[in-house]
């Protein structure tokens, strides 16, 4: 484990994709988009993949110059083409524009093609939330998890993500993948040799398993809740690739597979401005009454506290934002050091 | 059990709701989503609860001759004012606008507040999904889910539902509570002597507890993949009541527990109009492919056919209408028994 400022983190991260070609701009907002996801906690979607994307940059499945562009419009919605663009710079954007319809109209959906992965969804769904609407993003993903009555992978985990804003700028926000659970945990388990609970995995026969060594290879995730998670699986990839033209199903490739093939992942954006529908003072404080409410439900033995959807993420991100730093792992510690070594650039650890 | 002809059900309902006060039109709307909900298979969610609503009707928990009106609205989105309206006829009016400002614009959100229970939500996202777009319904309902690391009731299992429109009419459709299991669910196994497997329930400690003798009162439904189905309830009650100004949580009460009392209840609805956004038939050809895709995943064993979602329901509504005919069963027919004396009207059981 090293510690690393924020600042630097970020500085680090536009350093290296301006060393892969990016402009500046497009580098910083992805710099905003990785540390903003590490500064939450959700340190599997931030800076740890800048080394994958750095090299996927220089392979040619991604295009550092390129910008999305729109293919068509109306008032409430968009279609983006990524046109090969990192996700970060393409789901930025997708948003924004989402939130600038929304502006007009009170609601938007902006959806993209050609993009590849976009990091943590929740990171645009709060960029809405910032701006005092409710933002819902999902995104298509390569196929991970089986569907009911089958076996091996059929559909992605496809992750869905909102944020509501509230009056101390502290979003109510949920992002997940739609499996029992993700991937990672399953890896986790691994690593620390331990079985996982029933419902997680689907094994070559499509037998229920709760053995972490079968995958992936032999084993698939299992969808939240059984049909309840496939069914939302299939919305997301209605939503995010069926309008948009992006890749569907098997179509997508994992992008750190083969780095130098673009993935034509697709996206979804939504972005509603309750202050039109509502006065905002009265949303917040309504928003601030179900948040007291949920909050005084009775607690179960053993537990301190109840959490608001996003609220771990918030006080993760208080810390990291006080102390101008994060931890980062011993992996990632050794990606950052190999993507400063590759691009000659400085890399400062806070003491 | 006993059979019934669809146009029977369907009148006599109508003449059910006629009798309690409701006109012509709102009557046959509220006949054409309990017929509708009954042909798909759901019989929780049909004419069961006509009885119900009739009561309440004559009660005053619900006002037979209210009219929903628009309390505010721009070119993208509504809130309704239900004014104690059946929910049905609340609904079906606010998906009808959704579909309408989704026609000029592209995308639409219509919220509802002062409504009630309004049935199946996927009737209502199955509208859109007729009209050649996407419908999305939500709704939140009584609290009767424990929040993690809680225990007692907090919030509704909060009904979700969508709608995508594919070639041959037959929409590809999910509608789900976002507890693990449904209420129903529960009762069901309470009633044959069986344990439910874990994950269901929680006691009054907060601990998991299979036994659904303890439903309700010792016990409240888990959410769906824990903090996964808790997240997105929060995010039903911020789109259907939060903004709409429906009652909030432990707000709302359970429809038939006092007929006198209006519940409040809120609901949204989203139309997102695919064919602005691309040609039709290639969304239509795009949607077979996904279909295709997913009903060829490799079969677990002992599993004839995979499904897509709605895809069961489909095959129940096929059968209905050929036979232009359900059964019901026995508490049904003895509630419709019941309605016909009351309202003193003609009731032909199908032999």
């Amino acid at each position: 484990m090293k510690r690393i400022h924020l600042d630097e983190l970020h500085d680090f991260s536009v350093r290296t994709m301006e060393a892969c070609g990016m402009n500046r701009a497009d580098a910083r907002t992805v710099a905003d988009v990785l540390v903003g996801t590490d500064s939450f906690g959700v340190m599997t979607h931030g800076t740890k993949n800048l080394y994958g994307y750095a090299q996927k940059l220089l392979a040619g499945g991604l295009d550092a110059k390129a910008q999305p562009t729109v293919e068509r419009q109306g008032p409430a919605w968009a279609i983006l083409n990524g046109n090969m663009a990192m996700g970060m710079v393409s789901a930025s954007r997708a948003m924004e524009l989402a939130i600038e319809k929304a502006k007009n109209v009170g609601v938007a959906y902006v959806g993209v093609k050609n993009s590849c992965h976009f990091g943590a969804a929740g990171y645009y769904a709060n960029l809405a939330a910032k701006a005092g609407m409710i933002g819902v993003v999902m995104s298509n993903a390569d196929p991970i998890m089986a569907v009911p009555g089958g076996c091996g992978v059929s559909i992605g985990s496809n992750p869905f993500s909102y944020a509501a804003p509230t009056s101390d700028g502290k979003s109510v926000f949920l992002d997940i993948a739609l499996s029992n659970v993700a991937a990672l945990k399953v890896v986790m388990a691994r690593e620390k040799g331990e079985m996982l609970p029933p419902g997680c995995l689907v094994d070559c026969e499509g037998r229920p398993t709760t053995d972490p060594n079968t995958f992936p290879g032999q084993s698939s995730l299992a969808p939240m809740a059984a049909h309840k998670g496939y069914g939302l699986a299939v919305m997301v990839e209605i939503l995010s690739a069926v309008i948009t033209g992006a890749g569907m199903l098997s179509q997508v490739k994992s992008w750190n597979l083969d780095m130098a093939t673009p993935n034509n992942v697709g996206h979804a954006f939504i972005a509603i401005d309750v202050g039109q529908m509502t006065d905002m003072a009265e949303f917040e404080a309504r928003m601030d009454a179900l948040c007291r409410e949920l909050r005084s439900a009775k607690r179960a033995e053993g537990t301190k506290q109840i959490f608001m959807p996003g609220e771990m993420e918030w006080a993760k991100r208080d810390k990291a934002l006080a102390e101008n730093a994060i931890e980062l792992n011993d992996a990632m510690v050794a990606n950052m050091e190999k993507l400063a070594e590759q691009f000659h650039l400085e890399l400062n650890w806070a003491e």
